[in-house]
């Protein structure tokens, strides 16, 4: 049986940050597994962010007006995209789980990593109009987000000042990883870390390592399924209209009902949150 | 009297692109008003993306981990941010209104345009500890997001298959501009110009240009206020328990009531969406 390979895509500056320390942790972990484990340490590569003309080799479809995006599905059809796009690209086909490993900046991923998702998940070879959230290019891929924060897990609350986490990471979990298919596990959260005394630092990677165990066994973040949606420009893209009746008889109605708010059953919760339990400790 | 400034963070490749109108109508309609108005064209100037050690200028703080965050925070206070950081401060700085001109790119702002947020919405000159949100630094200053996107407008409807776009933009609009105490304007958004005929894409920028007229007498968005939060490590910056009790014995209870979901009247939302209005046309 060929061997299985995991991609963890890496942003820090820094080889002594706890980051690296999760990153460490995670690579021995995956490879006691049985995985071969690539990481794309972002700042060690230079990894340009910034999607301009310079990612495409040779002529553009339309030098006049540059849309980055329908020149990025060109030239991907025609192999045309430049050697550092096509070296992650070959490392997420080959990867079954994709880990994100950052410290939160501004409520998202850095500017780097960011620009590994511009550039790097073009249309045509991570989405089409036709294969997308369930029916995603990646949906036999699994991947998930793993970063620390400088606010405390009670800021990020649903009665917190910055509102409800899941909500922060809609963009990335919904609007990124589920739009290309990958099946999305929980975020693994590590809660300020830099406020934390080193025995918390180390129970926190403890508890990240036990995760790791279990890791492809967990149920994965549920969405809303395609089929609630009619996927037509006649149909707008929108809930079907019995589906639509079904909701607005049910109790909370549409707008908390099918998109967000389906959190893990609290048996998973507990496997799928370590960093929860720890700074209960 | 001082004349007034604006300020425009444009993140698009090509100069025949819609986004270069919009930000053109933006331009004429603002010195029309007598403002100056500033324009950080980011691709142009090559804006560099990513958070490193080249931001600060001398010695590091702790140069066996380096923790951008700190780093950062230290380099302002002696004036040792790197010159193309400080440059955009002092727009930041003389600007009483921020307009930030982009195509939507994975559910949020370009690579490009998030370092832009990462490197010069530095700690101490964009916020603080004590200073965010309601008190926050910028509190004087109105700031708007103002972005195509590919998707249609029904896509990203509460009922659609990308969800509320509200929730997208929240990381932006909440976790960022707010965050750092600007009052947020209504975002102002283009639904996917690239399919749209001329004609409408000509009404879509007639409509930006009359918005312009009013901008900065219109209502911002409503946030909840800091007032609401018990703001001490002890009270975990979270709801006072009084407003908590209150809240919960409204019709929707806590969960979609403090935070999202406040939109605005809708006489103010007819002024403040013209590219609404026009898609009805």
């Amino acid at each position: 049986m060929a061997q299985k390979t995991a991609l963890i895509v890496y942003a820090h500056q820094s080889a002594g940050s706890f980051n690296a320390a999760v990153r460490d942790v995670a690579v021995e972990e995956l490879t006691e597994q049985g995985y071969k484990v690539l990481v794309s340490d972002l700042y060690a590569m230079n990894f340009r962010a910034n999607a301009t003309r310079d990612d495409i080799i040779g002529d553009l479809k339309n030098p006049e007006l540059f849309q980055y995006g329908d020149e990025m599905m060109h030239a991907w059809m025609e192999d045309r995209l430049s050697e550092d796009i096509v070296a992650e690209q070959r490392k997420v086909e080959e990867a079954e789980l994709i880990i994100f490993q950052f410290p939160l900046y501004w409520f998202s991923v850095p500017a780097i990593m960011k620009g590994w998702m511009d550039r790097v998940l073009a249309q045509g070879f991570a989405f089409s109009l036709e294969k997308m959230y369930d029916n995603g290019i990646f949906k036999e891929k699994k991947a998930m987000l793993s970063f620390s924060t400088g606010a405390t897990q009670s800021m990020f609350h649903p009665d917190g000042i910055n509102g409800d986490i899941n909500i922060t990471l809609w963009p990335l979990q919904n609007g990124t990883l589920h739009f290309c298919g990958f099946q999305v596990l929980a975020p693994q959260i590590f809660w300020s870390p830099v406020h934390c005394p080193p025995p918390v630092r180390t129970a926190m990677l403890d508890g990240w390592r036990a995760r790791l165990k279990e890791l492809l066994a967990e149920k994965c973040l549920t969405f809303a399924p395609c089929e609630l949606f009619d996927l037509t420009f006649q149909g707008g893209f929108m809930l079907r209209p019995e589906v639509k009746e079904e909701r607005e008889s049910q109790p909370y109605g549409i707008s908390t009902g099918h998109h967000l708010g389906k959190p893990l059953p609290p048996d998973n919760q507990t496997k799928a949150q370590p960093a929860d339990e720890n700074s209960r400790k």
